[in-house]
């Protein structure tokens, strides 16, 4: 019997999409829809209880997926055989033809991003670039989700290790996988999740069960047995029953360690009250000379939890974050306020090339918060003094602001790659470089400040125009 | 240029594990640890927001990563490498000519389970039954978690269609494919992921995009294009300007339709106030003769204000429900109030046989809630005049309760699979239909009571002891 694993394969990814971009599609196939549009990727606003910056994630596997956009001979065919009569042949032999030819431009992966900044600038064929968006949410939404967690809880440790300890609690195995890549980006410097090291080089780490604890006579003769298969690398869990017990016997074990030229790694604590214990369990090391051993912690962290725990002055060495960074939960774990884990992350029209005259789109909402930025922009940052003071959001083709340096970058032009992909270590460090650049009061963990993000006098305007004009055409209908 | 799209392929999944799964595992294994052990998988406690009760979904995923559980000497060589010293060769080869000889009893997919019941009960070589437990954790807390949800929106529909729109929100791409399974589970009809169909024959469903809308001179030549090319099958957006102008619109383009034969199958609204909308555009609809034209909504929907649409009595036919069912939200949208999104679900050792001793396992939380029940268990459900009345956890060799039927059912006997995996539409009927033998109002939107579940005699007489047991350990060592 054949079991359904479920894995998602390369060759079926042309069928990752709502349905309603290929009925929009094959509408505008009908039609010899010829336009040439511009959409883009952007996020409205910051969740509650994250802050006030996202840390932009996920461009690589976005160009993977529309470089390689082509539906296959055999999905085409199921597609037809379960469409009813939605599709015809031409529409599927379009997309069974289907080759990129338009451009991308994007803020590079680790970039501090804010609201309504255009992250993703996609033009193309109005055919072509909606299919793309199902795609495009899923993995940046999500990546950018786990980045900026990741970062807000590497900022709370101020300079303490920060692992990833999240596939158990990941929504899927795709989230361990890429949620480990995006809190790596973030800052985390390691992750339990073995598939993770293969997959990206991200260091893997891990310390020993509880069940191996349980399965022996007692503690001491589980942390023998286990720093005998790893003397060079014991890291002791000792709060399966007594912590504070449990860090004697680990001292115990230690110095049979040191009598064969060893060191005791570090210890965990996985319940309880983490400062008292971490007090407590470095005196007993202290004390029996293992001033070198790590003390690491884990427990329902989050970067409330660690930054309180910093701040009362823990002698913790290093975090273990798990469920609440793999999840990116939206939730502040000592007021226990939260609210839906997800960012928002939209892709919308912008600009539409008819027969040659460029016309800039806007959506407008009752909700002013929703209503889009029209036509195709660019973001530039601003620095005033060695920190930045500001983004200003631009028309495509205006002059940048003095000194400033545009963040949107070419990333597909006329469907060839014309960007050099960073090695994951380099987004890293872009991503703790840039943020260093950017003002404590926007990042601190609670009460951050909003980050200024003008728009240019052009884009404002340009606005302004596009909504007087469609209150005009509503007061048309209303008559 | 190799771009990593990250997908997660078959033959190294032997890698999608926790690191301390493998250095147990290799310390069990230099230490030549034979024990059988049993791990049972369990829910502590349903998350606030999220009722009384759980859908059981992730089975079949589970099984098949277990069946073919074998590391690839690639990643083997790989791991040697990465890993410093940690690994030898021997246990490279354990791992290499893996193959689970063990048994594995389940509760079937598609059932209702509540807090402490043994969902998954796995028996073998301690270092085997390990190296299940980060993907187990993983695929079964998701599934659960977003068939749990589905189910709920689906019991607040009261028989209104309801379909899930989550792809875009889905944290990573299998989360969109694995969260369109367990809705399906759970009682949504369709998905807007055109892939779930091909993965699991899930129907896939769309209507048109705004930037359909957008991009033609007015709405009402995007109608018709539209229903040009899905006569058939034409369900209009008509919120992208003004939502009663634009069920006039469609008005007009379901009378060119009916001209050529054809009905006007739908409406969508996306956004603005959904109960008052849906009453003037159903007024509209029905006073232009579209009495047979559906109402379909969507924006942020949840079991809450489902339920509150309902009860007010919308003239709404369907809902698509998208992040919040997609991420299992642990969120209520009228009170605002939510914490962390994920299921906790654990896997842990309550049964060693060593040396053909037979010895139950306890693990003691100070947090009495999360100490474990000991030793192999059954779940029995009670029925009494036609409903459920109550569950009986008991030890396994325990005869049942007097007409009670036992919820674990062998799947993995000695290795081999002895249980015939239902489809997934048999699966969604038996979540169906187990559901309605459970009374209403362990089943209610908020405020739900508590089903229970009870432990056996002897199941509560051994775990007592136990605990006196430790208590009594803990006195001498704190002599």
């Amino acid at each position: 019997m054949k079991l359904n694993n479920s894995l998602i394969e390369q060759d079926e990814l042309a069928l990752f999409l709502d349905y309603y971009e290929l009925t929009g599609g094959k509408a505008d196939f009908d039609h010899k829809n010829r336009d040439i549009i511009t959409e883009t990727f952007f996020f409205r606003k910051v969740p509650k209880h994250l802050g006030s910056y996202m840390i932009a994630a996920g461009l690589e596997q976005v160009i993977s997926f529309i470089m390689n956009y082509r539906l296959s001979k055999k999905d085409g065919g199921w597609l037809k055989k379960t469409s009813g009569k939605d599709f015809n042949k031409d529409f599927l032999a379009y997309l069974e033809n289907f080759k990129f030819k338009g451009d991308v431009y994007a803020i590079p992966e680790g970039t501090p991003v804010f609201p309504n900044e255009p992250i993703l600038s996609i033009t193309g064929p109005s055919i072509d670039v909606q299919l793309f968006e199902t795609y495009i949410l899923n993995v940046m939404n999500f990546q950018t989700l786990v980045a900026t967690k990741a970062s807000r809880v590497v900022n709370a440790a101020k300079g303490r290790t920060v692992l990833e300890f999240g596939a158990r609690r990941a929504q899927g195995r795709d989230a361990a996988v890429l949620g480990a890549r995006a809190a790596y980006i973030g800052g985390s410097v390691g992750s339990a999740l073995v598939l993770a090291g293969k997959k990206f080089g991200i260091p893997y780490v891990g310390t020993m069960p509880h069940k191996f604890v349980q399965e022996r006579d007692s503690e001491i003769s589980a942390f023998r047995e286990y720093a005998e298969s790893f003397p060079h690398n014991a890291v002791l869990l000792i709060d399966t029953y007594d912590t504070l017990q449990g860090a004697r016997n680990a001292c115990t074990i230690g110095k049979e360690l040191k009598a064969k030229g060893y060191d005791l790694k570090g210890v965990r604590l996985d319940s309880g009250d983490l400062f008292m214990l971490s007090k407590k369990v470095r005196e007993i090391l202290d004390f029996e000379g293992f001033k070198d051993t790590k003390i690491m912690v884990s427990s329902d962290l989050d970067e409330y939890k660690v930054n309180e725990l910093v701040e009362k002055g823990s002698p913790i060495d290093g975090f273990g974050v798990g469920t609440r960074l793999i999840t990116g939960a939206n939730y502040n774990s000592l007021t226990k306020e939260g609210e839906v884990s997800a960012l928002g992350g939209v892709y919308k029209l912008v600009e539409i090339k008819k027969e040659g005259k460029v016309i800039p789109k806007i959506k407008i909402s009752e909700d002013i918060e929703k209503t889009t930025l029209p036509g195709k922009k660019q973001v530039y940052r601003i620095a005033e003094s060695g920190t930045y003071s500001h983004d200003e959001i631009s028309m495509w083709e205006e002059l940048p602001p003095q000194g400033a340096k545009p963040l949107l970058v070419p990333v597909i032009s006329n469907g060839k790659i014309v960007y050099d992909f960073p090695k994951l270590d380099e987004i890293k460090r872009r991503c703790g470089a840039e943020l260093a650049l950017i003002p404590d009061r926007y990042k601190k963990i609670s009460g951050a400040e909003t980050y200024p993000v003008k728009l240019s006098d052009r884009l404002s305007k340009l606005k302004q125009d596009l909504i007087e004009e469609a209150k005009s055409i509503e007061r048309t209908i209303q008559k």
